[in-house]
């Protein structure tokens, strides 16, 4: 391990979000987890009974990153912003996002925030069902914690407890692999999967057997995976423009 | 790191001692994060309000866990039967005990416990104050956790937390399911990226500043990383079969 190794800037450029919690109480504990760990950025998606009093008292000394923690109504709104999205997930699922464990998502997260202000959100659901499927179409990557089989029932601030944990060791004891190329921020992500279902509705692609959410999710996946730059979704957008003024 | 490892007898040998925790909330919620983890052996020492109903509920469905808990006196009754004691702590001690980070305590633990029928005991303190000096005499080694140098207060759960985990991916590695769909193949693939060329030529989308060379070799480096499915590559080959019809 490298001790004279300076914090770095991996750290100021990653969001924890979490989305509907329901116990404050796990709100003040992640805020302390994530300051243990130099995590500082918290944002939080339709905070159930929050701010409180319980959030504050098990946050510690972490308060400032609790009253610093940004309030959105949306997943959407706590995803602007960022190149990199991952989602968390008690277990693996049976669909097609990339997976990946706890340390796979820590790698991913240091090429993306070796690019300057490249940002990383990584996303957790609610404490009785995680995240979504809706939730996990805005995300690239599913980062999955390694656990007990038979068992498999973390806490949602233990979840970002180990998570931050082993992002710190991973930016303290790694040297940084740079990436040179730009990644696709989450909203020109957003605009291009846009224009990609307006430009398919135009040409008459959807039908019944090509219902155009299950669509729509496939290529959303296929694209994720494939962590787009952003010049490669200019490429995809020039395309989708050159198709549209086409009449049948 | 063995891939196919079944679950091994490391977990079975190891104890986790909690000494005079204050916070019955935290019993209940160590229990839960050690069974996350596959551990299930809680050492108790003089644990304040202990049982309670805070403990129980904190621990949601490792009940087991904390009904098999073995409450003792003292710290020499909970390491009683052990080979290696292991005390954790929130910072290094100016002071001549062996010194590791997590995952260094996690291989002494692997090579003690691979000798059949040895023991490890790994010991947290209070909550305030962590061990005590005569609480570490106790101890063989000193794990520290790695964290921010600036505010280190970590949870006693949340500590525990983050040992069970590092134990868990330290002695197995995930697996990840495979993808149950068939990967396209050269051809499938070759046929795609004709086609593709084909139909951007129709659109008249190639032009001398988008010259078709670059722009296809840049869209094969793209798709090849996102190691498309069969089903997939049949999305898009839909996709180019609705576009051709259009003419301007």
């Amino acid at each position: 391990m490298n001790k004279n190794k300076e914090m770095n800037y991996t750290f100021d450029s990653v969001r924890v979000v979490m989305v509907n919690t329901t116990e404050p109480g796990n709100i003040g504990a992640a805020a302390r987890a994530m300051k243990n760990m130099n995590l500082s950025r918290l944002y939080l998606v339709n905070p159930k009974g929050y701010p409180s009093a319980t959030a504050t008292a098990r946050a510690s000394g972490a308060d400032d990153v609790l009253s610093s923690a940004v309030v959105c109504k949306t997943l959407e709104e706590a995803l602007t912003g960022t190149h990199l999205v991952i989602g968390a997930s008690a277990r693996q699922r049976n669909i097609k996002w990339k997976q990946m464990d706890v340390v796979g998502a820590c790698s991913e997260i240091q090429k993306t925030t070796s690019v300057d202000s490249q940002e990383v959100a990584v996303v957790f659901g609610t404490e009785k069902y995680g995240l979504t499927n809706e939730e996990l179409d805005l995300c690239q990557i599913l980062m999955t914690i390694p656990g007990n089989p038979n068992y498999f029932s973390l806490n949602v601030a233990s979840a970002i407890q180990v998570f931050s944990y082993q992002n710190y060791v991973y930016n303290t004891t790694t040297e940084f692999e740079k990436s040179s190329n730009e990644l696709a921020s989450f909203n020109e992500l957003e605009g291009f999967y846009s224009h990609l279902a307006q430009v398919l509705e135009h040409i008459e692609y959807f039908e019944d057997k090509r219902p155009k959410e299950l669509l729509m999710r496939r290529l959303r996946r296929f694209f994720g995976r494939a962590e787009p730059e952003k010049e490669e979704v200019a490429i995809f957008r020039g395309i989708l423009r050159n198709i549209q003024p086409f009449k049948k």
